[in-house]
């Protein structure tokens, strides 16, 4: 520890944080396929959102995010329609590289500055990309429940292969 | 970058990794609280554990995942049953400045060692205890959902203070 400033410890390299982001979003993934096609923007528990509207959440903030971290430029205006769960898993697969490529684009340093996202939140660019990973583990936990509601069995939430 | 290896680029700090997580337990604990007292070890929805138990699997996980990493000594006997919601929030609040003082007893190259948790679960030091982060995140939301059956407004995701 001699030497090491606060500034420079590190809990977590950017590329270890990126695979384990991914993991959260291959059990996401999941937990959309677990969904019946007829109940992915239908069903839900106590008003709530149904886990479809979450899911198009997930997926016009994860990676357009990190578009916006790096480029600069900002996605404001989304479909977060209902549409057919092959397609969320079509738009969540095509993310899965977008995500990929654009965290190759970041230096390390730019998790440290801070920056404005999509024009109106204020953060360190840690505290921003860890939102939208929060953001997916508390709405795919609701997800949970509305399965489970359904008398469908969600996979296991250690599970991240 | 140049000069900087993948092993020393940070993507956060321990200080501020820590910062993050008192924040969530700050909204874990306002979720808690949010609770009627004769519902927090009753109600659930669709058959799962109650916020009560899953409240007592968090104290139970947080702190002695800390205590665990940095001392080698693991808790493996736990007392998660009903107990009234004001000692539930008593154990939390206990456990508060317990993370803090094992937080600081960790040194920065520990989070990129591996380990064994609770004697079974291998990982990196930074995966063990984002996995307990993440766990409270997880059923936080399922918390939310639970709250909402019960016609009750949770407190917002976004205020962690």
């Amino acid at each position: 520890m001699v030497g090491m400033s606060t500034a420079s410890a590190s809990f977590i390299a950017p590329d270890a944080l990126l695979s384990h982001w991914q993991g959260h979003r291959r059990l996401t993934r999941r937990v959309i396929a677990a969904f019946p096609d007829d109940k992915l923007f239908t069903f839900s528990v106590g008003g709530m959102r149904t886990f479809g509207e979450l899911s198009m959440e997930l997926i016009t903030m994860g990676a357009p995010m990190l578009r916006g971290l790096t480029t600069g430029q900002w996605d404001n205006v989304w479909d977060r329609s209902a549409r057919p769960k092959q397609e969320v898993l079509r738009l969540w697969d095509e993310a899965t590289p977008q995500i990929d490529a654009l965290w190759k684009k970041m230096p390390a340093e730019r998790f440290h500055e801070t920056a404005t996202a999509f024009g109106q939140y204020p953060g360190t660019v840690h505290d921003l990309v860890l939102y939208v990973i929060d953001n997916e583990i508390h709405h795919r936990g609701q997800g949970y429940v509305y399965l489970r509601a359904l008398g469908i069995e969600p996979p296991p939430f250690y599970d991240r292969s």
